[in-house]
């Protein structure tokens, strides 16, 4: 087909959905409300890439405000500033779009349609920032539909449907899920639990889900929890709840907020069912680490330092004779200093794991040599893994701390690394 | 109590409420932000009636849009009209208590006393006409909440939990259910059906039911439909569905609507379960029919119509041995005048129950004398009841038709009782 | 109709089913079994119930063992005696019913027939003897169908289905319920628990359930639990679980022990959800006592005693001014020797409720005065109510001592009643 | 350890649990009933393999009827025949076992064990023969317990819980399946289903399942059924359902038959859901025919054919040039003897898949040359497979022809194979 037939072909189906928006939109009361909602969505459901992008260009471009409605509002409400004239600039100033969305939720599956519809303004917004004010939309509907009060806690285990884990393996963000058996062996032990967000509308779909190890000490490494012919204990002998994975499912939900809620949701469940349980603590990854030393520790770090440092450029530099005792005491300074006072433009840490759990209110407790030696974990933090804690009676105070002051919790023990001076290399 | 010291203490009441309001908004990050509404909402619900509406005059006077933000996101948008200060303009002009209640919602079980909230502003707000605007915050949120795409439709029958089947005979509102045997009468037949939406966080709270026989005719009267002593036909064999009683329950909800989703899809239920039903039809009452009859009638009825009228201020009068006669066609012609003529001030019939059904885009089918000899039948309605049809093929363009011109889809029967001539009263 | 066409109808009748029955049972292999099964439990349920007794005769008739086959297996196994000619033997003997049961119970919903069909027999085994064979072989096979391993422990409560809970009104046999409010002050309170038994294919049908007190002392009278203004106390205080009634719902289950089972998994469940309760009793009816003291104290009463007794006959005998300090210590050493003394045929107490605890190892505590006013608890036991305690550690001994020596445990309290001394009745 | 050592220890642990057994059947009364059958449970489940077999060495010695019973039964009934010393008789020869295994089951999770008790015996009968007997009593017993009417059918598909699926992965005894992936393409797709039957007290135990293909004709091969990368046909255009596969999955429960009561269910099932469907036809297996063919067919086949039917011994011979031409005609021959001729000791088909199907009412419809070229197709049945057609008008019919007269349902097609002519070799 030619081009420019292409072009007509699109901007036809494009203009069909547009009016398919309109008229859901125009409808005065609801009678045919959910059958519109469905043919639209259907409509979207079904047509290519390229129409899917030009209608969401449509929604931007003509399901804003209306711009004589808020020159209005703005008129009466500076005669007679008040709550009542408020009320309405709130009014005139909310995108058409929003109304658009809720009309478009009353099919039903709607909900989840309207998520992949947001990955797809997601994916595109980078190249087309006229996006990225519906995106706002989006989000602002989604943060009051997942509201929190309106998730359900769900366990997850091998009596849990195929059909949710097989999403399970598809969504694990942190440490690689490569089938069947291996799932099986992350669920089934005793001393194995799994837990996930979701939503009464999505209800084969988990939003977040969190695994989670018992073992009778805080884990410096991750291979041994992952280790598939390991002997599990029994769950009433552990000490320990260890967060050694934590996966955010649906992109279309990016920026609202669970993993806090989890957390502490499956701090309390772990407590109610197994009150021997003393320490909630995560074994997580540094993904910033090896990037910041690369190209921006010099700043902070001893030239000297920096020199020792650069042996991870070379493969298995692990293994080789000195590195205990030469390396380690360097990266590790530097992995403090890195966790301690790299900073976001936010004033928050540069580390976006470390800026998570932070902000939950959690401690920063300990930084694991050798901690996880798999591709990623060298290829990102140089093989260190921390472990943050969840301490109850003090997560209100250090998330108070955190949030004003951006003061970071974090054990002496890991204070104390920022200390170290490096060792001679040299035997002689 | 001295009323000083009282007054001291609720004040002080008050303002821990509001100290606490304040403190789950100022929050930065959410770390505990779930036990901080937990607290405030119990804390609501174990407050004095007085306390609870110093608390929600609090929310009206403290929790609106700050002025400064208007004023300066105004100025903004003046210089620079467009999206993006469009957007800062709404958010802006948004009322803080929106963000308070979405807060509030994270608690477990948050939503079910949000709602028992929004009841205490309705039952205040004549009385304090500043809680008008919280209120409209409350039912911004439940439209987006209580959206159709998030209810569940589930069926009421006799193996309905006990706890949910008390609320029903405690929210039936149309014919009341007088105790346990009566509700089984109503459920348990298999020409019986009984639908409901529910919310998923307030999994036993419906939210509306509706009541539906399944007959061979569309009947005229309800006192047969609700017969302890009749017997039930075979549902295979009914060809009508009749919605005879439509009950929305939670207060709190108040103009989020329900109950055109509600029927709509209790008839895709019953046609794929029952494809012989052929019609589906209301039995409705007319509640507000005598009383305009008695005030407002004079200006559209001859003097004379007026006067035979007034026979119904008689107990017993439908028992005279010339109402059939007499009667019947002067307060036939007075009800079709009243479901065609008489307007609401936005337009539409002055019948509450006839607007909800013709702005669902049914019809007004019929008008039965004699329909609900009830005491609450003959004091609201003279004793009719009337059908509303929904067709399907004809719902959408009745809508329509309603929605732009007000016009109000009527058969010819119900159309030509408007043409009745009063019969002479006298016999000689 | 003469009674001469009506026998001949009736015989046709029975002759069809019995037919059917042939038919069911002669079928080698099973093609058809499940419709043919049908068709005879649909063909028995319609049936008249003359019809219904002349196939219970027929069955009782023509489905025993065959004369011949047990002969021929009698003379081999003379012959040559063991095991496998005894199994032979065994098979010759089997009466051919119960291969007949366990075809009809191939069609979906036969036990339930099956059940209703034992009923049926019971209700007509006095007047017709040769029932009492096969009622023999309906209990066989529901003693191993209805086995402990199959049946299913459920909370009754308020959110448990209407269909079922009715079923809880009708069957309650020891403390009547008298509507649906009286129900809901029995279930829905915190401190009150309420466990059936279900079996897997009688799923809306409980088999027998358990009323539950929880209470911070051993309680000596039925009124105050029952009392529906009362106030609740929090389960988590109560030391005490009080079983005030307990209730076998299927006639035709007759025989087949649920009670046992029931009452010590719910002591089970109990001490799992709440471990504070310390103590586990009932508050029970002496059925047996004030027929038993009219009739057969005497030859163990004193003369003097019974004439004291005899006060009971008069209406508000337990009102009179020294029914206290003269008739109590009479009636509390009458039951006492009653409860201790009276035997049953089996050597076992005569008390039939007495029997049941006893035999499930519990130890008859307290024998309480007035403990039930109600017409029934008046004429049955002059108004006195028994506590028998569950005490885990000693249940497997008293079980030991009553099932081979007959002996009954009591406490010291109950074993002194015995002793008294009837009071002076005259004043001076 | 000394075998003499071991040989006292083993005869001390298998003297445990016999004393065990002893106790709770002489256990009169049931106080302890439970807890006593859990202990034995747990000792047998615990116990080594040498144990195992001398307990149930033991069980057949010492737990077979009383013969002193028996033997006063029977000079009780010969002097008085009659049902109730019949009845009399019956009990006495009821081995002690039958009562055991009814208290064994008393324990939660009993069922469970007992059946893999009877696994056990399956496995050592054939070294052990005494234990033949026991067998019979467990098989008596579950014959009953396992009764059709306990039985649950149940959907298996891509939602049901992984810890049963794993199951259908174990079990299948037909076609083998090799993974996640593949057990996902014959659960997934809209035109796969798949039944079990369960029992309530083995509730994530599939006792039997059958796979199901819908397809719009009758298959003659295997392969193109299993294809993963196949594109799934709308359900509803389907006019054929094929049972490919149907698999028991407790060998503790052989003899007692659920596959043709799970067929015919299923075929209810799916006209109930699928009006379409006109043909219920099986692609079976034909196990027994290679090694019949070549065995026993030279007394029913030319010399001739049993000469060019060796060429199936030569791998890839179904690749032959000539292999359609020559070789089709005379194993087709040979197939159709074996299936019509070829019999069991009991007058029934040798083959034990026919058996089955035939037995069920199911007709002999076709023989597919090249149906099955897995290894164990060509080894088993020359790579034949068969359809067996399920038409419900005819199924008893054919079942009883089957059962009083052995004759076996077959197509003109089948029958019509038997006279073929073997062609010529050569290719001149």
């Amino acid at each position: 087909m030619a081009p420019r037939f292409l072009s007509r072909l699109f901007s036809s189906r494009k203009e069909e959905l547009g009016a398919l928006a309109e008229g859901l939109l125009s409808e005065r009361g609801e009678a045919s409300g959910v059958a519109r909602a469905r043919e639209l969505l259907d409509a979207y459901t079904g047509a290519s890439a390229e129409v899917k992008l030009q209608f969401l260009t449509l929604l931007s471009d003509r399901f804003g405000a209306d711009p004589k409605q808020i020159d209005e509002a703005i008129a009466n409400y500076v005669v007679d500033p008040g709550p009542e004239l408020a009320a309405q600039l709130h009014a005139a100033a909310e995108p058409r779009l929003q109304e658009l969305l809720r009309r478009l939720n009353l099919a039903p599956g709607g909900t989840q349609v309207l998520v992949r519809m947001r990955e797809d303004v997601l994916r595109k917004v980078a190249g087309h920032p006229e996006l990225r004010r519906i995106d706002a939309d989006f989000k602002h509907l989604f943060v009051s539909w997942f509201n929190r009060g309106f998730l359900v806690l769900r366990r997850i285990d091998w009596s849990t449907p195929a059909s949710i884990l097989e999403k399970i393996i598809q969504y694990e963000a942190v440490h690689e899920i490569s089938g069947w058996m291996e799932l099986r062996a992350r669920l089934n032990p005793p001393d194995r639990k799994c837990f996930a967000f979701f939503h009464p509308t999505l209800a084969d779909e988990p939003l977040i889900f969190v695994e989670v190890a018992l073992t009778r000490a805080i884990p410096e490494s991750i291979a041994p929890l992952l280790e598939a012919s390991r002997l599990p204990i029994d769950p009433k002998r552990a000490t320990t709840a260890v967060f050694y994975s934590i996966s955010n499912c649906q992109a279309g939900l990016q920026g609202v907020s669970f993993g806090n809620f989890l957390i502490k949701q499956v701090v309390e469940e772990l407590r109610r069912e197994l009150p021997h349980l003393k320490t909630f603590v995560t074994l997580s990854p540094v993904p910033g680490f090896a990037h910041w030393l690369a190209r921006d520790a010099k700043a902070v770090l001893a030239q000297e330092e920096i020199e020792v440092a650069k042996a991870i450029e070379q493969p298995g530099w692990y293994g080789a004779p000195d590195a205990e005792r030469v390396l380690r005491p360097v990266l590790s300074k530097a992995i403090a200093t890195y966790l301690l006072s790299a900073k976001h433009s936010s004033g928050k840490p540069r580390d976006p794991v470390a800026r998570f759990h932070l902000n939950n209110g959690a401690r920063l407790e300990k930084v694991n040599w050798l901690g996880d030696l798999s591709p990623k974990g060298l290829r990102e933090a140089a093989g260190f893994m921390v472990n943050y804690v969840y301490d109850l009676d003090n997560i209100e105070k250090n998330h108070e701390e955190f949030a004003h002051n951006r003061a970071v919790a974090a054990s002496r023990n890991v204070r104390n690394l920022l200390r170290a001076k490096p060792q001679a290399t040299g035997t002689s």
